[in-house]
């Protein structure tokens, strides 16, 4: 990868009016390999852009919008501040206003031919070149790998991302003295700062690393410096740097020995599927400098084929993403998250764009950049606007699906799977790097695009500076990340891992059944046997849909079994408002906090009660529609409602309710739940319509080391066994028990069947 | 109005062949003064709407909709179960489902002329007719008027005015035998049960009243009887009934001496405006019968000229009750009201319909008409069809405006301020029957159709049977209606009034200013002398627009003069999450209730903060924009953050936030305070644009009995004053008083002015 590059070589003379009317001539280029624009544009490509123009709605409105963008800084002109402020903050805000408006006006540039745009941009990068080799390390402290214009490196990466597209659009426009000032002064100094100085940042697998080393790599690319791009693709080589440095999420540096660079950051965060380790909010961050990179690679040095690289896993990426989405496009809350993230951010029509663009074309895609109403202003941007033009586009169907994790994809999965409006996210992945949550075979399920099962997401208002910055909250970690934040089993009132980055980080659940090729009946199935030392968790995630009932719903079998009596706790966090419950509750005058640690200080203990065998109903409505959680109960199970807000001094969680299920001073255990959508209601219509479950009764009728069978009865008569084999999960098994006197054979891992 | 009415006489010879090929003939009708259809159909209106079929494409679609689910109800069969539920059981549903299907299924008859349709009504009507007779009183206790098919004679109210109109429909299909059976049998009974068998009902002014009178007056409309009509237009003479009896509700029975009767429920709710003394929720739901009614009474008897009485207040009161609505057209929620609820209810499908054939053609409701996406089966419905068809609508736009209350609109008003995408809600009315709250001087602010400081609304899930049958709860009483609910000043932990209707009823507040024609500065004040006895209030609530912010703010000024020294509380319900504050707050470890009266008992205290001299300030977030609320504050007043949720067994409260300022031991008071909609957030782009308050400061910089002047000063520098005058409201007074060291003169109740 790193070997002697040739290129083609250039020389240009262009001769070009600048307004005060003083004649320039443009030297002929010393290195006399360049070629520009080449890393978004091509010369071939704003060719085709302006011969197409007027002709392309969705191009030629984007393009619109940027030039009023970019009109109107002109005329307002621009600042260049001393960095001084945290996220949210004015200088911070500015300098990053400050490299969208450069990356946009080199683009009209090229594409309009106007002057006046190139000139924006050179004003402003030798603004840049004057302020930044007198800057100090930015002054806020928090960062463990601080940047000079920003409090972060991080952010001094998406500057040069952008900014580097930005100089290679004006590259030809520059005199090559003016380059070698922006290149001496500005960004081979920045460049520098990034990699050399802040190694336990450039050399990660981390979505920070990632941006690090395309940052360096698209400037490299810009400059045609193959120094830099080694450290881009390759890692800086250093000796003094502590191997057991963590950083500010509690993740770690990578050591001597291990790969770095970006080829290391595509290779191990990504799974052969295309799932991003780190879940799909980080995914969507870090895809543009994946994609955005990719481009300019495969423009300037297509012998590295990028995009081929492991089974071509930076387009499949781009289909798992999309994937990821629930009904309204929004990203599933795995791993630190922040609700409301979708397709329609700007990182996405990049990612689509190019996907499109360098991916084979996939028409489905066309429709999500339809959707999303804007392209890229590029050759990625005109192949996409074209072939929308053309008609080309396919709806993008997501259905059910499992993508693994682990590069190697050996490290468990998501499953999802989808049946009506119904959409489960079941997670068996990895840990997640340091973003990661401690909720082994948690789940998430939504209906037609609103969350009725809720993940809480992440702790933090994202560049809300009144919010701790904009940056994560403490309570990040101390609610977010715990295990009883989600819906997934705590052991003990303590997290999976004892909420342990270090332990958690070495192990990942196991997936057992992924089938969904019926319709009737999905079934994704997990184990985890790390989480809790001596406790072993399997849970079996089912929907099924019959011709009684309008909805699917969701059949959950959580099989406990440890070496020791523990207490076991299940959250289920119900969004909306409680309409009835089967059970008597004792609300108490006034909440009690329900724990010291691992999330349970911050929960309040609003009613509970104590259950008896049979079945425990909650019926509630949300977004206008009603649900009902049917839970196996056995004698002295307990339940609470519980609320979050407990030793929250700043406000800064939510006050959302749940409902735990506890068991104590039990060893081996059995959590089964049926989750339905019955019913909706209108309150322009005030009209209830089927606001009652559909099932009279769920039962066990078999449980044992091999199988577990459960009988779900409804109430206009139907009954089904569903029963899962738990040890043996070859489809070609087949297996035969008896049950109340029947005799029960299928094929397989599982088996749905309607006795009456 | 009861004169002896004579009309045009009708023979009618038809032939039907009925399905079972059995020849019947139709009798000439003796009483020979029908012509059917004639309540909302009339024979000009049937042959127009059939001439105009297939090219009025509103109408058409409705009559598809309304044709495929009778058609489907004819397949499926009905049911005339025996009456047993309360709201959203069974037989409640689905005898309220019965009206409205043969209401439907009448018009199409006529429409469509399809006998199919006629039997349906006739063999549903017949049902009806054999069950009728036997059936006792409703078996459920709860309500104060209990009816036969349901359990308030509200809901057999219901019925009949629905049913009667399905009777008009198929009146010429029926033999003269079949309509003497179904006259005698069922409709004279039914109209007996609810009017001389429950004066306590049908003697009043209240929407039970309208609705019985209404259903009375239809059926004999329908039956042509003029003892009927006499009784639904005034009321029915008995002499038997306790006059000191209330309501569920506790509302009074009308009293002997009083008027009764269908025009007394015109007269005495509507102001001179057209606004309805209960609310727009209520007003919604009497809209129905009222202009039904009117509806039919203008084609039976148009010598009564129903549209014209009082000014024409009915058609009036269908503009009053669209510009009742937010930006998404959701009524404002003055007094028991449920969330939600918007003119896109039938209900107003009806009203704006009938509005515009019988009010002159407003080209504004057929805007709202073509958002509705439906019309009335019937001529009004036709008129709308045409006109939309014939592209003659207007844009409703709602403005400022105040509507009066009070038979003679003398008795306070609601005042509502729109400017740019906010508006406000303040509330100066009288009580509004039984379904009023205690909240003097409230007041609510919507942005963009987003409640932002809310009415908490009723304590009710309307036909939602899990919630108490989906009738009131006592939460509704206990919180809903009472004081510290509302954003308005609470004396003594006593809600106004003493939470009395006895006393309540007897009081209105008295409007002051509204001036909304400067666009700048719209003013609506008023005064409230009666809630606390000894206490004086008055609110002035300024909307503000300058130049240099994008969006208008609202000023605040609550003046408290008393004769004696109390605690006041002023809540503030803010939708949304915290994000600053510019105070220290202790947060409690675990919420204590506040009180325990008045709805005190339902809230919890969660953080509070004793204050200083100066501003406080709240900064935060909601559906994605950033407010900050900004209070002049006085040493040692209290701030307390409270949450609804406390002493609800059943979790009948929604668990919302607000925050208190609260001053002690004082006699006289002023709070002035600023509400700011002044930034945006995306969770996708995760920018934060303008995210703190415009607003420096704001200063009491004068108070007098005479004056009280607020200065407001910008972060940008403008500085301005805000001058009231408190005792004369005058527009043409000249006013002058010197304020540091500066003389300012104005004609007219209030002045704004920029001093910088």
């Amino acid at each position: 990868m790193t070997g002697k590059l040739n290129f083609l070589m250039f020389s240009l003379a262009l001769i070009i009016l600048s307004c005060n009317k003083v004649e320039e001539v443009k030297k002929v280029d010393a290195k006399g390999k360049q070629n520009h624009p080449s890393l978004i544009l091509t010369k071939q490509g704003v060719e085709d852009i302006r011969s197409n123009l007027g002709t392309i709605p969705i191009f030629d409105k984007t393009l619109a919008k940027a030039q009023k963008q970019i009109d109107d800084a002109i005329e307002k002109g621009f600042d260049v501040p001393e960095p001084k402020d945290y996220s949210g903050g004015y200088s911070h805000e500015t300098h990053k206003k400050n490299y969208v408006l450069m990356q946009k006006a080199g683009v009209l540039y090229q594409i309009l031919d106007d002057d006046k745009y190139a000139r924006f941009v050179k004003d402003m990068l030798f603004a840049y070149a004057k302020q930044y080799p007198k800057l100090p390390i930015h002054p806020k402290p928090r960062s463990y790998a601080r940047g000079k214009l920003f409090w972060q490196c991080l952010n001094d990466s998406n500057w040069l991302v952008y900014t580097s597209q930005a100089y290679d659009c004006i590259y030809d426009f520059l005199s090559e003295e003016e380059r070698e000032i922006l290149e001496t002064d500005l960004f081979r100094p920045f460049a520098d700062h990034i990699s050399i100085a802040n190694p336990q940042f450039f050399n990660r697998v981390h979505n920070h690393a990632t941006w690090g080393n395309v940052a360096v790599g698209m400037i490299a690319l810009a400059m045609d410096d193959d120094e830099l791009l080694d450290r881009a693709l390759n890692g800086v080589t250093v000796e003094d740097f502590d191997p057991d440095q963590k950083d500010d999420d509690g993740g770690f540096i990578r050591k001597h020995g291990q790969k770095t660079g970006f080829f290391a950051n595509v290779n191990e965060p990504f799974s052969p599927d295309g799932y991003f380790t780190e879940g799909p909010y980080y995914q969507r961050y870090a895809s543009y400098p994946f994609l955005i990179f990719a481009q300019a690679l495969q423009n300037k040095k297509p012998e590295l084929k990028v995009f081929q690289y492991k089974d071509s896993v930076l387009i499949k990426s781009v289909s798992a993403l999309l994937n990821l989405s629930n009904a309204d496009g929004e990203f599933f809350l795995l791993n630190d998250a922040q609700k409301g993230m979708s397709y329609y951010n700007t990182s996405l029509v990049a990612s689509v764009d190019i996907g499109y663009h360098f991916g084979g074309n996939n028409p489905e895609f066309l429709s999500i950049a339809k959707m999303q109403d804007k392209v890229t202003l590029d050759d990625a941007g005109l192949a996409v606007a074209l072939g929308i033009k053309e008609g080309k586009e396919k709806p993008f169907i997501k259905r059910s699906i499992e993508l693994v994790d682990g590069s190697d994809g050996d490290k468990g999965a998501v499953g999802i799977l989808r049946s009506g409006e119904l959409e489960l996210v079941f997670k068996y992945t990895a840990h997640g790097l340091s973003h990661g949550h401690y909720d082994k075979l948690s789940f998430a399920l939504f209906d037609d695009g609103q969350e009725v099962i809720q993940d809480y997401g992440m702790g933090r208002f994202v560049n809300i500076e009144q919010k701790g910055g904009g940056n994560y909250l403490k309570e990040n970690t101390t609610w977010a990340k715990q295990s009883i934040a989600h819906n997934t089993l705590v052991q003990n009132e303590t997290s999976h891992f004892k909420g342990t980055y270090a332990i958690a980080s070495q192990h990942h659940s196991e997936k057992y059944i992924f089938h969904a090729e019926d319709v009737n009946v999905q079934v994704a199935s997990a184990k985890e046997e790390n989480a809790y030392k001596g406790t072993n968790l399997h849970r079996t995630m089912v929907v099924i849909k019959d011709e009684e009932n309008k909805n699917p719903y969701v059949l959950d079998i959580l099989k406990v079994s440890s070496d020791q009596s523990n207490q076991y706790d299940l959250p289920f966090y119900f969004q909306g408002q409680v309409m009835q419950t089967s059970f008597e509750y004792t609300k108490l005058k006034v909440p009690e906090i329900m724990g010291n640690s691992y999330g349970y200080q911050h929960l309040y203990k609003e009613a509970s009660a104590t259950l008896e065998d049979g079945n425990l109903k909650l019926n509630w409505l949300a977004n206008n529609k009603f649900y009902t959680y049917t839970a196996i109960t056995y004698d002295q199970d307990e339940v609470v409602f519980g609320r979050i807000g407990a030793n929250d001094p700043e406000f800064n969680l939510r006050n959302e309710q749940t409902l735990i299920l506890r068991k104590t001073k039990t060893k081996d255990a059995l959590f089964v739940s049926t989750i339905e959508s019955h019913g909706t209601y209108s309150p322009v219509s005030e009209l209830a319509v089927n606001a009652y479950s559909n099932i009279d009764k769920i039962a066990v009728v078999y449980d044992s080391k091999e199988y577990t069978a459960i009988q779900i009865s409804m109430k206009k008569g139907r009954q089904s066994i569903f029963i899962i084999s738990n040890e043996d999960n070859n489809q070609n098994t087949d297996h035969i028990i008896s049950l109340e006197g029947y005799e029960y054979r299928w094929k397989g891992s599982y088996f749905l069947t309607n006795i009456k």
